[in-house]
């Protein structure tokens, strides 16, 4: 079993290349839904979302979230309700592109939400129907929210400061609301008690990675198998390869280099693989007590990402 | 100022004569919400978005109900997804049709819902963004459901029985959940009070115009301009012209004919319009304390409305 703690779209690139090399079911993501939000009464997951439709062969290749072929009927329509919406309110808002397929997971994760199911169960029944053979969890079945302090602006969602802001602001501090109470899903310890393989996808250490350690449990449950966890970096030549990933580290005071990732992980990874740009940095991460892999990190295709996959699992 | 008690597909061909022979700004339509449901977390309101879209020059011309023109992504996809659901589970549910464009009406009122705006508040926003000049008001603010008792299986929801079963089924008896301690909404008391003319629309007696009356205080309200209230029948020799008003009332032991409605609208409305077909049954009508008019009441077009709303009127 290999387990890939994983946040959206860089998680899915090298969960793409992972099914290429290993048997699927073997494969566990564990998944941040930190960044989940309720939209227009919708529960949307966004993290579960990119890596289900990206597994399925669906994603869109340009976005790299979303689904490919998408029409945008709904948000076109609301789009015209907008201007009577009051000040404040919103009902009207479409800065959150809902596309119309996306919707109707949207629809049914929260009708079975409101049955009483568990997200966890409610991701495995959207898995199968887009014909995943791997088992995707939630990091947990509870509700955590990002909270993120905007400079001289106060608390805003993570969805507000992503999408809405287009992360164009400066961040002071980050939270996870609720996590202190959140329970890890079903089978996310299990799973990394029993990997051969933990991994530590390239998505962003501080919003999509740390959510998913935060969960009571997973933190000593990962340490637990530092030597056979493996994280790959998300930065690439002191940059992201898209998101604000190192604008957020800087802003917290982590260093934005591959130097910086070492440290987050050390306590959870004894092994780093860094892109073949930062080679030079090698010492460096190793002076971080981080055994320090250098490799084409950088997943233009499915190709690149089978090839990384094989290199994390040979290590 | 005319007010109209409406339920929705007769109810919104009556007004659109309506606003074609009268000031639309003078026009007050209570609109029945005992048969909205909330489906996969969405407020669905029927009857007030038919009376939107169909005012809004909008409405689908063949199903009488929804958008013109309308497109389907959504529903298509949550087929796709239905058969991941457990049995029970209604999160693949498909039999209410919820077109793209219909959806975002749902999106926008369940987030203003959510917002602790009052559906009266969400109605007359919805109404702006389509170009209403007339006023519509939900019955009331408060959540009323329509509950039926079929024979041999138990009580189920409005929206179950009418589009899930086609009102194939027979009912025994039927209640308003909630509606002894709901609200007028803010308008319609005054509404009725004020008007000049009320008009009891050629909605569904049973399930459409009954809850509208039950909401506390409407029926007094109502009785008090039984002079000035005049009822138009919904059933044309002995058959609804649509859905299921002619069973519901024999299931429920009232006479499925114009002497039936004439019985049970007698203490509200002074006038009742019945269809030529019907005019043998006038003495019969008279019996019941009802002035009768006997007129073309089968809107086939704009024509037939606009003419139908000049006599009711006149009268």
């Amino acid at each position: 079993m290999i387990v890939t703690l994983a946040g959206g779209v860089g998680a899915s690139r090298f969960l793409q290349g992972l099914m290429k090399v290993v048997d699927p079911e073997s494969v566990v993501a564990v998944v941040n839904t930190a960044d989940d939000v309720v939209l227009h009464g919708l529960r949307v997951s966004p993290d579960l979302d990119t890596v289900t439709y990206a597994l399925a062969g669906a994603v869109d290749p340009e976005r790299g979230w979303g689904v490919a072929d998408e029409s945008w009927a709904v948000m076109a329509a609301l789009e015209r309700l907008r201007p009577s919406a009051p000040d404040g309110s919103t009902a009207g808002v479409t800065w959150f592109r809902l596309g119309d397929r996306d919707l109707a997971t949207h629809l049914y994760r929260t009708q079975r939400l409101r049955e009483g199911a568990r997200l966890s169960q409610v991701t495995g029944e959207i898995g199968r129907a887009w014909g995943l053979r791997c088992r995707l969890l939630p990091m947990t079945d509870d509700r955590v929210e990002t909270r993120l302090v905007v400079a001289g602006e106060g608390e805003i969602g993570f969805q507000e400061y992503f999408v809405a802001r287009r992360h164009a602001v400066a961040v002071t501090s980050v939270r996870f609301a609720g996590i202190a109470a959140a329970l890890p899903a079903t089978g996310v310890l299990e799973a990394i008690k029993e990997a051969q393989r933990v991994v530590i996808a390239p998505s962003n250490p501080v919003v999509s990675i740390a959510p998913v350690l935060a969960v009571p449990g997973v933190e000593e449950a990962v340490a637990a198998r530092r030597d056979d966890t493996v994280a790959i970096s998300p930065i690439v030549a002191g940059a992201a390869l898209k998101g604000p990933a190192d604008r957020l580290m800087a802003e917290l005071g982590h260093e934005p280099s591959v130097v910086g990732v070492a440290r987050m992980w050390a306590p959870w990874a004894a092994t780093l693989v860094i892109d073949e740009a930062d080679a030079a940095l090698a010492p460096a991460v190793e002076e971080e007590g981080v055994r320090c892999i250098v490799a084409p990190t950088v997943m233009h295709g499915p190709a690149e990402a089978a090839a990384l996959a094989r290199l994390v699992l040979s290590l």
